[in-house]
């Protein structure tokens, strides 16, 4: 009885801070899903709540306030994007296949994260009010242009590369390549009456914009 | 912009008319910036009828719902590009030159209408939900599309661009590069800790972006 009794009092002891880690993650992913479909000042905290099956004073609890979970909400998609971009392998390949790597990274993380696309064109729309909040952000971002930066470098020593391309402009030139075709798409869809959201189409713009890159990146003895 | 004058010069008997199309107006502008600020379910009908320096009552007489004004404010900002598209002369010019017309109207229109942007960031975040009930926005925009198509086919057959670039592809792509390193410069800005925003640095992506379309559109032949 008296082992028993204590087996299950240290259950206890160490289930709490679980169940609260658990809590606080079900409370996150129910606010990316909320903050994304309806920005900031549409999201509701009491369907934060229904969706992570909590309570509005656990959120405030673990959160502090609306403002304080939407600053983790951005914290934590962008933390997703430079995890998986700080996991690409750069040792053993070649500036191409390198900036090739980023490339199908960049193109393949949005594509499998529209919730990503929606915050952050909505946290444009609040002109970064609550983006600048964070310090954990831009502290996390640097190695991936300095990654790049390193890649174009070698490459320009190698006569691979253009000698002149720089990293930040040539990182977002990726970036709006694999994020506009699909954040724009319901608009452009209408406008132009053609489903931009077929995969065929999809397919032929990333090709499109690989070619533009890569030729882009060309060094002078190669052009014409 | 004559037609405008020229109505504006006319004499008092059209008063009522006109007064009744100036106000019209006057809604309609405001409207945009509400829209542009605030996105559909933000905006205030009141704060439209404030800025317009008129009343509920009488922005319901003009569009008769709120829905109805942000459909007219959708469909009258891209009406403006078009009609500024379309102004363009191709007659006498190059394919080259026709593709360089085009390239600089869209980053010259995109940078002068901010609030263009913002109205099609947040409907895109919408679904293009309003957007749909415009049937005038849809059957505007295939000139231009035509247009392009018309000095690509020109450029195949002169042997300056090369033989196999969709239009559509193309447009989308120059105004992707015309677009989100401004409608993301606020968080872009925070995470890299640059200013994207900075007249200097928008010139050089818009000059690295020309390259990199030229480039693309270069045929085989000149090719390395």
């Amino acid at each position: 009885m008296e082992a028993a009794r204590s087996v299950s009092s240290e259950k206890k002891r160490v289930r709490k801070p679980r169940d609260a880690a658990a809590t606080r993650q079900r409370i996150l992913d129910a606010a990316i899903g909320e903050f994304a479909a309806n920005g900031f000042s549409g999201a509701r905290i009491e369907n934060i709540a229904r969706l992570a099956k909590s309570n509005i004073r656990m959120i405030y609890h673990h959160f502090g306030s609306k403002d304080g979970l939407y600053v983790e909400v951005l914290e934590h998609v962008l933390d997703q994007l430079r995890e998986d971009e700080l996991g690409l392998d750069f040792e053993h390949v070649s500036p191409r296949e390198g900036v090739h790597k980023i490339f199908d990274f960049i193109h393949g993380h949005f594509a499998s994260h529209p919730e990503l696309m929606s915050l952050l064109s909505s946290e444009n729309l609040n002109k970064a009010e609550f983006l600048q909040r964070s310090s954990r952000i831009p502290e996390r971002a640097s190695p991936v242009i300095a990654a790049l930066a390193g890649m174009l470098r070698r490459g320009a020593e190698q006569g691979v590369f253009r000698p002149d391309v720089d990293a930040l402009h040539l990182y977002i030139t990726i970036v709006s390549l694999a994020y506009f075709h699909r954040s724009n798409a319901y608009t452009l869809s209408q406008i132009f009456r053609h489903d931009l959201l077929d995969p065929v189409w999809q397919q032929q713009h990333r090709d499109q914009a690989r070619e533009m890159v890569f030729r882009f990146l060309e060094p002078p003895a190669r052009q014409g």
